[in-house]
């Protein structure tokens, strides 16, 4: 039996392996839901072992934990580190589901759950994918590490420290993402680049209570008109960020950049559909790809204050409050561009007013890998044959901050290597996974991990003989 | 036994009848309140027939009820409508009360209740005065009726058309408000102007569902940026309003008014202290007191949209909402300041965003008395009287709907006579009443109607004679 023919005779099990894991509530915002991503954590070590992975465990963290896991019995090849999440966002608002987000619902050879798309999916494909090699050829291609976090939709807050104290565990020559997308059904993708995070909240005090509108309207500052004056002031009405120091650093689209995006065709009238807009918005002078993949932005995630309730509450009210997130492009550094809207804030602060502001966890830096690096090559391969035609060079505008991580501490490029498309629903209600690309993408790994294989063995050979015993058994 | 000494000796008994009343959470603006609304005009009604008023009762309106109730014995003497509410504010934030809102409790010499100041304190000194004069001389000084309303706090939907269908059965020579404030502990004032009310809500829509701010952020228009953007775009920084139309008509303040309100002092450092702000704000070219009594306000009250929980999700959000009360002058006309508003909200929409406004109830235009009414004249007597000075002649920042309907609907003015102070927290958390205003009251009460009965009986006896029993059989 070939791997592709196991996978095929275990469809139905597998599925229903899926479903088992979206079950589990594994939201790493939520406190209340601590247990649930260990839970996810223990099914997906256990998983593993399942699958033939050697020494797969739940490692803690000091926050979520990860899953480790390792077959390391090739003299020859590269030493690959597959990287994914278990962890999901949250449900609210949870009215607009239209199934339970934790009871996974199959309508239309679609898989409708929290998680399905973001990353449940690709995360079991990959390992399917593996088992199917060790169960119908004894052996992988190559030599293999997994590390699966708990705490990517949190920003990895102890990530980067896992990994950097762990080099020697997770030593490799290349990591493969299997939290990725691609273009469309029909349509492949390699992606180059991912835009990094930096995420800050501003809260803004205007008079010590609630008070009347009436009496105090008019001498007395209000902290929401403090507020929209701030967030008005952060960007022009078509998206371009005002923020003093902002832009430092960061390097026009190049001519290169610009025609290799404008390869990528985008149907702007169905792109707008699919959000329900009636027409799309953004910076002057780019195009809507630019605008998602090489330019940065400043969005805020919420906001409230004062009375929310049905009618009408006559006050001026005590506190505003709202969330940001900027994505950041290469040259901007997340830690300095907090300290320009923080000293923006401050600057735009009306009199009468006091507004502070707060880093909120997930800053990662912006990633770019070259597009003819040999993982890219071998995934263009594998991509090329399971769709008929050639991946697209793109970038993402969302943001995995391990990737930059990964190259800074274990010195490897990461690959991109998943199923979801964007419009699945990721961190939204209704979110799912087409069944479709949870199939191929089973068969995707099998190919890509044997097209690895036949890379030269790399000079430096990382991750296999010079691993300690002690190293792991302190895990 | 003198009046005076019938309210000094029932103190006690006093306190707790306004415990009593303070413990009804007549909260008009809660649907599920309205018994409580309807609990406390029984109260009012049953107190006002015990204090010796005649047909007391608790009359449907199609919303919350009004009291009506009258003494109309006096052959001579102007006839006075006595007008007050017996809705209080919600409550929230619970959180920031020391007290339970709804258990009142006294703490040096103050009573701290929600509707304590605003206006159940008030309600029951005007009771109390009206009935020790007819316990100690047997009949009042003036005809008297009495309507009490229970939706004041919400704008008083069905109050104007009560008022209408009922021109008959509260026809009067004067309406003397028991809804108002004295300047200080020290000092009295007679109000002159009341502002109006305009309300509404702005609902900006983006997207169809909350969509990832990575994959969207930069091409999708946020409804929370442009919520803050249309918020902006109404005000300067310091306040001046910049919707087009929205002074048509308003007259410049005349020197003479500025002299008049020139006369009263304020400390401007006390004030802000008051409400816990370090400096005052507010439109160039006005003092603080013009600012609140004579120039229009526009005030967001709550706004929401997005994520509001602990930690960061990296929407972009579907919706974003604004409540907003405009205070108005005499010359603006609410519907058509609600109309220029949603003309600009419209003018001020980014493409891609979707934005409806909507009035909410409570509209009331301004409302403005000659200093030197009779019924100001007889007012003043007794608060210089009381207080050993001459009251100041203010205005209030505030709304009292009413007086406008009063004025067109039964062509009389309305005379304010209350004694509420501006930092006593109405319609915030730990309101209070003093209760040295509560004794002061009701002597105040006893003297203002002994005083209105000296004046000359008008020509056209208005409220008495024409009377038509029918008309009240059908209450």
């Amino acid at each position: 039996m070939t791997a592709d023919e196991h996978l095929e005779a275990r469809e139905a099990v597998s599925l229903d392996e899926l479903e088992a894991l979206l079950r589990i509530p594994s939201i790493s915002a939520l406190p209340e839901h601590d247990e649930d991503v260990r839970r996810a954590a223990e099914w997906v070590a256990d998983r593993l072992r399942v699958a033939g992975m050697d020494f797969a465990r739940v490692v803690p963290t000091g926050g979520h934990p990860v899953v480790y896991a390792e077959w390391l019995h090739r003299a020859e090849g590269p030493t690959i580190l597959i990287y994914g999440h278990l962890d999901v966002q949250p449900v609210d608002p949870i009215n607009l589901w239209d199934s339970s987000p934790f009871e996974p619902e199959v309508r239309d050879d679609r898989m409708y759950a929290r998680g399905a798309s973001d990353m449940k999916g690709n995360l079991l494909e990959c390992i399917l994918g593996v088992e199917a090699l060790l169960r119908t050829e004894g052996s992988l291609p190559v030599n293999l590490k997994f590390l699966i976090e708990g705490q990517e939709e949190i920003g990895s807050p102890q990530l980067p420290e896992f990994v950097a104290v762990n080099q020697e565990l997770l030593a490799c020559d290349l990591v493969v993402s299997a939290d990725g997308g691609q273009w469309s059904e029909e349509q492949p993708q390699i992606t180059l680049g991912l835009r990094g995070l930096a995420g800050l909240q501003i809260d803004v005090y205007g008079p010590a209570t609630d008070v009347h509108s009436g009496i105090y309207g008019g001498t007395v500052a209000n902290p929401i008109h403090a507020l929209a004056y701030i967030l008005d002031s952060m960007r022009t009405e078509d998206g371009r960020i005002t923020v003093d120091g902002f832009h430092d650093g960061v390097k026009p689209v190049s001519d290169e950049e610009r025609a290799a995006i404008a390869r990528v065709p985008l149907d702007t009238s169905e792109y707008a559909q699919s959000v329900g807009v009636e027409q799309l918005s953004g910076e002057e002078g780019y195009t809507p790809l630019e605008r998602v993949w090489v330019r940065p932005t400043l969005e805020v995630n919420g906001i409230w204050g004062g009375f929310q309730g049905e009618g009408s509450k006559t006050v001026l009210p005590s506190e505003a409050h709202a969330k940001i997130t900027c994505r950041l492009v290469p040259d901007q550094d997340p830690a300095r561009i907090l300290e320009v809207i923080a000293a923006h804030v401050e600057q735009h602060t009306p009199s009468g007013i006091r507004a502070e502001t707060r880093p909120l966890p997930g800053s990662g830096a912006a990633y770019l890998i070259p597009h003819d690096h040999w993982g890219n090559r071998a995934a263009a391969d594998v991509l090329s044959e399971l769709y008929g035609v050639q991946p697209y060079l793109t970038r993402s505008g969302g943001t995995v901050p391990v990737c930059a991580i990964f190259q800074r501490e274990l010195d490897a490029f990461t690959v991109s290597f998943g199923f979801g498309l964007d419009d699945e629903r990721i961190h939204a209600p209704n979110e799912f996974l087409r069944l479709r690309s949870f199939r191929r993408g089973q068969i995707g790994w099998v190919r890509l991990l044997r097209r690895l294989g036949q890379e030269p063995t790399p000079d430096r050979r990382r991750g296999v003989s010079s691993l300690d015993t002690d190293t792991r058994a302190a895990l």
